[in-house]
């Protein structure tokens, strides 16, 4: 079958033909219909720092999917069955940890993640552990296959309270842009979305951002103020990962309020913690992945009842074969989601 | 009445004479029968630069007290009675903004400080607002005058899940002290306590602490971990302002934990947000003042059952003339709690 | 002034020139522009077993109101002056006890409400204690003085999880209907409405329920089901106080779900507690008045910002003269929000 | 093998010959050392109504064990070996519905209890789901043979807030003397703990109660009213299922306070929700099993550490062939908890 391969060290990917992957007792075999292409893919075909120090060339990327199950385990009980079309976690884990037997599997320290750690989606055919895959009951794959980064956006906005709440959404890449929708369907008073990017600023726009502002233009601090009566942003998301953002969280959110740190900074940031954190008497919360599978459960209800629409996000769409032009378009800066078709 | 005043720009505090406060019909007068001397003292008194900017001469210092009400204003309802014994919160906060409102009064951004913004309670005698007054009713005002250090130790600890749990402990002043025999009442598995004071760590094992170390000679890992089953400390509290201890609290805290932060660094620390916070998905809280009036509430219940008894951590004792020496013994480094005797 | 007045025992009220109040020193005097009638008027009206109990005439009636300042207490601080347009919190509390110390104001033990415990607000003037005053910055007076029973569905509503959760309000009385809005803004994925009466059925629906439907007429069980994917509701608000809602509420809520009693049986009911509680694992909160100040602020978010419309709620408008036609429009059945307008 | 039998429809139990379980792919295969006896085994055994609608014989009884690995299913990753002492949770969940997919395993509809819904634990061998399975690293396995019944004091107490509260203990059976030590453990001000059997209260004694007193001839509510300075008791579990303990309950609890709800009553009690309830603005809560798996972590490290020893509870130790006896001892109304001896 044809795949996205990362096929050794140095930049670039190829597509190649590689062994279609048996489907063990406890999986499932999915024919990918749809995949979403992530900075991450980016990461890993440009071979930063950090690819080189967490990818084992050859593997297969792509973590984001949605497709038709094609085969299911022996071992598999009861709830799957061939051409169910589905989605699925892409982090596997272990299962026996604290994290894992306490609710918190999204931070098992023994995550191996498909299409970083073993092999992924970007490919006609993907297998995958039964207690990953999610049926997408109606849902289309186009959507299906980017709840990977929508769970990411709700795993920030709803681990926060958002009814009647101002919403601060600081980076408007998909996330963000998901982010900002699931704000306002949650309930938010306001949400105040934030870029550089002006194409970015629309996508947020049109996601039903209150006001969606340039980070260096206008003037944030006035737009919260004035929408929180004074008091700073009840909630802050911090989707970015730039200096500068993370310092306006913390200047930004009101006393009391709540900083959610989804956006990876390179590196060390100098923080003030006395006036930043301390005297505010904030709560800071990391995000990684998604709670698993609680949020899952709100997706489906929020993708299934039309609360939340994540389709204006989608920008780019490509055939398997053209994700260098994939890659370019994220590349650019411009983009909203890029999505791969894959197969239907 | 004799009183412990800075009276001007400059290093250096004097005992002199000063009106003795007015009851107005919302206050209660209070003869202070004892008083702590805290780290903000010292900054007051050395005229740094944090005191140069914020404290206005000439002002009575003193922020922890306890004594008896002499006189009861027109305007306060029932609960206040000569004779009775009290201490008070010392934030007087303004009762209107959100925060404040919303039950975070420990955050209004308009509290004024006794001691420090308006005259405070190194004095015969002290005035307060009636809904700042707390009685005692049983309570030594030797212990009620150090309910504000003991309530920011309550404040830091009982805003964790403590029961059952590992609770790391970085800086073993007071309100560190405080904090290892609070979370040790409250049901912690194990309390570790860091410093590196010798005399410090050694009250830390006096209030209960299952491991007393050094921060430099001992292997703080190696304890955190075994004690933890290899997983790291659910819960942090960070009280030294030191940066390497700032890190220590990201490095120790298990996936998922949560850190408290109370100890005010001087200055920016650089902090790697995706390792230290982000991909660990744990939670950071600002702790400041004490919640009003639930933290009071819960002394109350540690202190009057003898769940708690912080008396241990009391070292120095001072009358009210002998301010140098209670500062020296502060400056010193080995010093515990420090208290005045005032009247009685 | 005139004033609308519980004369002596026995049934009836009368409209009857009363001293207009005095503003004390920490009070505010307020001329009335509207006043909700609510169901307790009509029981203190009809003199019946609760009223006989809890009433000491003479005493004017109203509990809900909202209108302008017209004097303000020499002990006031700051806020408030003549011309702004208020309501008030008709909870006057002790401010001494455990539940008014921690956040809890709503459940204090010497709670005196006016029109019930004192004099209330029917009338053309009406004092209050400043601190239960509440600036409406904009909102109409005709919904400002509706705020109490809207405050007591955003309590209902809002300590629940509402973020794509399945709602089941049972009993569409105003407050039922107040609950119907809110929980559609604060993002349900779906409200389901319930009641006996096609008029408040209607307005159920007006105000946003996905399904209203006739508790006898149609299958609830299997509209809530099919909503819900066949787990049951995540979160049932009983506003009816009827037996056999009650037992809807502990059939329709899904395993683990909450349920929110609001509604007063008169008497007991009998419950099954393995079935209906234990076994289900559900968690059941009873909601009286509304948290003191958490719900007047998010009432605040929700009117100001035009998330929440409670207009369609109103269908009666009086003179205060005309209180026997507003409590017979209640009796009636098909009332929505029945509203006084005394002033202006 | 030996094991303990409901041989066919009718009262009595036999001990007789049954075949070796065979241990599946998944499964681990577990010698058994120790079991708890239960109230439900005397329920199956007298075949009782609830007895007569729910098993379905023949079937091997025991749900509370602890014992020896002597086999490990080929397909189980990792954790476990022959060797290993171990417990195991006794509800097989189904894990894919939204309570299993969500925290809430404990209350999944398709739950499957051994020694009820399949073969238990009282006989030689047992074999259970390797997820189910707990390593006791140390704990001995007469105290791992009760972890069933103390998960459930634990789940109880640990759900509410437990550090410097008043908490009331309603009957004092195993479950109840356990929560009295649990409480304590976890930093309670005060445990009343309440039965009317004098052993029983002697027990509550013996595992920590502040006071133990008897429900009919000493003053219960004078007892939590001094001790609560007058408030209530802030947290009430009701082991007992008695009525006249319910509503002890919720005339003890204090205003705004919390019911945990684990006895369970025979058919229906009636309640008055207003004053019981709803006035009071109480939280309840339906306790059932345990929380898969924070509580068995959290049971971990009160037993491992030492903070809590449920010891004093075992009163009554039988070979497995004294079933007959075991039952007697439970139904005599004096046992704490009955243990039986099976293998070593």
């Amino acid at each position: 079958m044809k795949a996205i391969v990362k096929a050794g060290p140095g930049p670039g990917l190829v597509v190649r033909d590689v062994p279609k992957p048996a489907c063990g007792p406890a999986d499932v075999l999915i024919k990918v219909h749809h995949a979403g292409v992530c900075g991450t893919d980016l990461h890993i075909a440009d071979w930063d720092a950090w690819a080189q120090g967490r990818i084992k060339p050859p593997v297969t990327l792509g973590h984001e999917f949605a497709g038709e199950i094609v085969a299911v385990g022996s071992a598999v009980r009861g709830e799957f069955e061939p051409g169910q079309v589905v989605t699925a976690e892409g982090h596997i884990i272990c299962g026996h940890c604290l994290q894992c037997r306490t609710g918190n599997g999204h931070i098992c320290r023994k995550t191996s993640i498909i299409g970083v750690d073993r092999n992924g989606a970007f490919a006609e055919y993907h297998v995958m552990p039964a207690s990953n895959v999610m049926r997408l009951d109606g849902i289309p794959t186009e959507i299906g296959a980017i709840m990977d980064p929508i769970g990411n956006a709700v795993h920030t906005v709803l681990t926060a309270e958002i009814a009647g709440a101002v919403v601060l959404v600081l980076g408007c890449g998909p996330i963000g842009c998901f982010a900002v929708g699931i704000a306002r369907a949650a309930g938010a008073k306001a949400v105040i979305a934030v870029d550089v990017n002006p194409k970015r600023i629309g996508l947020a726009k049109a996601m039903g951002a209150t006001k969606a502002l340039h980070a260096q233009h206008d003037d944030l601090a006035g737009a919260v103020l004035e929408l929180s009566d004074g008091n700073g942003a009840d909630v802050v998301c911090e989707m970015s990962g730039a200096p500068s953002a993370l310092h306006d969280a913390f200047r930004l959110v009101r006393y009391g309020g709540r900083v959610q740190l989804l956006g990876i900074p390179s590196g060390e940031i100098p923080v003030n913690l006395a006036t930043e954190i301390i005297f505010k008497g904030i709560t800071v919360y990391g995000v990684i992945g998604r709670r698993m599978y609680e949020t899952w459960h709100q997706m489906f209800r929020f993708l299934r009842s039309g609360l939340f629409d994540p389709r204006p996000v989608i920008t780019h769409r490509f055939p398997l074969e053209q994700i260098d032009d994939a890659l370019a378009a994220i590349r650019g800066g411009d983009a909203g989601k890029v999505i791969l078709s894959i197969g239907s």
